[in-house]
């Protein structure tokens, strides 16, 4: 039984183990002010381009969602977020539990637009009663998005223009931004983030580390006090070291970046292979997940050896699934997976 | 510079490093439903002494307190804390921020007593305007408590069935359970926490882990729907492996109790050579926290080769500090420190 | 300048205002358990035929809303509601600002049907990572709706059946009760609303009170410490009595029913009128609300002489705007702004 | 049987019930944007000499308490209160359900000094781990205070130069202010609470009206959006003229502070009476509220023919009660109190 079921199926990239290893004896402060976080802030911000953005360490993306959306939000202030975003779907209510609802718009590839944003906003400001209706606040998206699809940078930028105008925040979900920045159709960089968003996130949980994201604050409005924050959410992690060792390791060099495009190009391979038996896509995608659609029939043979989300019905005999590659999936297992498909069409 | 700062300097015990590495490119399940997790707690039943407890494995404390408190109470429901409570003083107001109040009772040894809290709540019941007042719920104490005290199974016997008359919910947080349960004056067992308790943790970060509590919840009552509240408050870890993994090696045989006794030991060399010297302390420790106080020019001086907190100003010229022991305090560095401090007397 | 912007653009019914002269140098206990409010709580389950439901006096509907939800839920758990429903749309994230999320169905008609409500429960269930999805629990309906239409009996039974038999909870915004209970439509009786749902509100300001909603609890899980929440909240009058005193005036006779009957009266003259002019409407409704679609020339007309509310843009040169009838309107109003309609047309 | 319980036994002044009368069949837009409402606004900006105010009217204390604090912090920072401060004691815990903790500093007569406030913030801004303390930000206190008290000008000036030198907001609960700003020891205006502190209401409940505070927002910083908070919190009376026309009937002329000296009066008359009977006193209030100390055996007596609040037991045998004065008290049953206290003693 091999598994495709997401990209955080093993455990952590044995560089990562290595370092935790080494280090594991030295003493350090608690709480993400020791040395291992101090030089993995100055690689991230190196690997951004730009000195003035602040940088903190938290253990998951749910978790840096919930607090990033508390700290920046008035209690009357509410995030956009495509209806298939994660914070809308698969978050328990994390955002509502801060007291902040979440504002939905449609969207067929998972991504939002300039236009249907400030169509939004202008129309909650228009209203006659606005105070009894939420403020929009926050644009929340996430690249790549929660169905594989990527933001181009004129799609980014237009995004952000709107946002400056109407005095919005932009947040970027990115807890497979490793995967989005090494597609094949990526045309963005760390450092036009930095300079598009209010604030976005580094995800090292989906990208080889054990865990951890780190957040990067380029809003100097949106950053004091966030440490006070994360404490109160329970998100500081006592050892906060670890999470600096993690993000050393992985922008120490071009880990992070190597791992994420090994993650794609498992899964362009699954892509082409499948298409080349002819099998139809749910989304365009050139990240690590690819939403295949098969007969009920086949996804039940090839449940037997390999584990996947069922991810969406499309009608009464076919079925999109979900496989998600990531910086451990093995060639051999992609190979034989694209065999047994054959057999089984 | 040695660091008598925390318990939690260090990476984690080499066996569980070890673990880590050994079990790194098995796949699982996500979120702490696969083998590692399923054993982890198994092994905690056992050592209790009950099948019939639930155990989740959370990242923190201050983490496992505001979710427990937020998953077992009504939002006009409180807890009952001592002022020195690790909820009231040090998590930012993480239960505050669920919605819930805090009730302090003053202490002079960060211990509740079953009086005070019976006093407490049927004042509370008693008052002509009740509903105008929180209603204290659930009885929050620390074993060991934030200054190194301990309870005595008479002591929590007696706090349990206030709570049971009084229908209120008994948490004890164990952040340093290992050190508590193995300390020279304890009489309390696991078997007996799950007896007396409605829900305790075992308290891995301050006990060898790289991270990680384990929380009982003994109360049917309080089992349902848990799993929800930890992914809203973003706690649901992805590789929830990682946490049974650590909890499988600190309890698959005794290394979790004979840790804290290591760490006890040392605190008592500590103590012990402070007594002879002379040195008074703040309070009776029997655990890995200890309160000496010295002149402040004693504590300048050992703040050259030692590190420590500050605890408490007792006059003008004199300080409490606070020494705590870990798994991985040398015994060398307490010879040398109890050496370091005869020559600064 | 006439109005029929809303149901509230008056004072209070005379007979309240009586009441209220007519006890004004009463002494009273505060916070409504005082005899006034101990007499309306009477009369309103003489109304409704039963004994065993608690009723409480709050002032306003969003008020309300937020308190009966916050206070029946638990933190992981959801409301239902139509996407038109008030809580989603007109009370500012009232009921995010306690924790919780809308889950919301689409509806043409501002109503749910049993059949989606259980769609979307099972839905949920069966998802095979539930605990990230939130608990959809309470199941809020509003009747009459937004948009003035009405439950059916038949209706509202299979609604009562699908939460009973999944274990949800039935809440019922009664903001326009009156109104919907006096319809020429309506089949439900105050007794069905008490059998049918958990709890349901009376509304008051809506239909002649200066203001005041009665909140009737029949299920006795949810009795409860309501009144904590109420307090906590802020929803506890001093004078508590006001309520009390108006609630009785409504309640001692039939005036709370006649002042709804005379308002659908004018709602209907209103609507035969337009319907006799060709006029066409957004919804079919039999209450207090209605929606004609005019040209928008023809709304500017009518904005110089009479106000109301445009409501949905339905092209590029149409409106449907709402009407609202009330226990105030004045019939010769209605006429003389048919007579208008009937010239600017 | 008559009543010193509180000063919201009976309805309101007549003046009010005849301008609410007067006023009933005008149409007005709903939720505070109706002519009467601008007028009283203009009215309290008159009284306090102060232009560039904004006025919002609230139903009630606790309502009023919970929504300012909630609108002004975020989400880390706490609200600082004596003891006996109603947000601590008589709120069901208001504050925290919107997240803050309340830090509490002790107080004998229910005031805070500008020396304890300074040394609070400090202590807290100076903890090495600051991060894990919540953030003191704003200052709570009450005038005339819980127990009577009054604070001085020259008191508040203090407190308020400590606030701005710390960037702490000061916010004075004014649900007694009329009989504050009336008492024989006053020497503040409503201008100096205008120019002192933040925000502060001028409390109607209890000083004549049905209902209703008047929320006056100072500080600039602290104007933007609050009424979306009011709506959100369920604070926005549909009929929002109710509160308009009453702060008319109160600040058309001196009605608000002639029936507030009335209670002060009848509050001195209580007193001398009593101090010439040798009654000790719990408090030196010079306010509408009076905690004479008696034994319990008079209490006893006193109870069948007078109702009150048992305050404080003081020893065994004796116990302080709450005497309330109010517009509505009656010199008559203030002379046989007095009367019927000298036959018991």
């Amino acid at each position: 039984m091999y598994s495709f079921l997401n990209d955080y199926s093993e455990g952590a990239h044995p560089k990562i183990l290595e370092a935790l290893a080494k280090t594991n004896l030295e003493q350090t402060a608690g709480y993400g002010v020791d040395p291992h976080c101090d030089r993995a802030r100055t690689l991230i911000r190196q690997a951004i381009g730009r000195e003035n953005v602040d940088v903190h360490f938290l253990v998951g993306g749910t978790q840096t969602n919930l607090i990033a959306i508390a700290a920046f939000l008035r209690p009357h202030q509410a995030a956009i977020s495509a209806v298939s975003g994660h914070i809308n779907v698969h978050e328990t209510g994390a955002v509502e539990a801060t007291g902040h609802k979440v504002v939905t718009l449609p969207s067929k590839d998972g991504k939002l637009t300039a236009a249907q944003i400030e169509r939004c906003v202008v129309d909650h400001h228009n209203d006659p009663i606005a105070e009894h209706l939420v403020q929009p606040k926050l644009v929340y998206i996430s690249d790549s998005t929660e169905i594989g699809t990527l933001y181009t940078k004129a799609e980014l930028a237009a995004i952000s223009e709107v946002c400056r105008r109407l005095n919005l925040i932009l947040f970027v979900d990115g807890a497979r931004l490793g995967s989005a920045l090494t597609s094949d159709q990526n045309d963005l960089t760390l450092g036009d983030l930095a300079d598009l968003c209010d604030a976005f996130y580094i995800g090292g949980t989906k990208n080889g580390a054990l865990f951890g994201e780190a957040l990067v604050i380029a809003n100097d409005q949106l950053k004091p006090d966030f440490r006070y924050l994360m404490k109160q959410r329970g998100a500081m992690l006592a050892k906060g070291r670890l999470l600096g060792i993690q993000f050393e390791s992985l922008f120490e060099d071009s880990t992070y970046f190597d791992i994420a495009r090994h993650a794609n190009q498992m899964a362009r391979r699954l892509d082409e292979g499948l298409a080349a038996l002819g099998v139809p896509f749910l989304s365009d995608s050139h990240t690590n997940q690819i939403f295949p659609i098969f007969a009920d029939a086949v996804v039940e043979r090839l449940e037997r050896d390999y584990a996947f989300e069922p991810w969406q019905k499309m009608d009464e005999e076919h079925l999109a699934i979900r496989l998600v590659t990531s910086w451990a999936t093995d060639e051999v297992q992609v190979e034989a997976f694209l065999e047994d498909v054959k057999k089984v069409l």
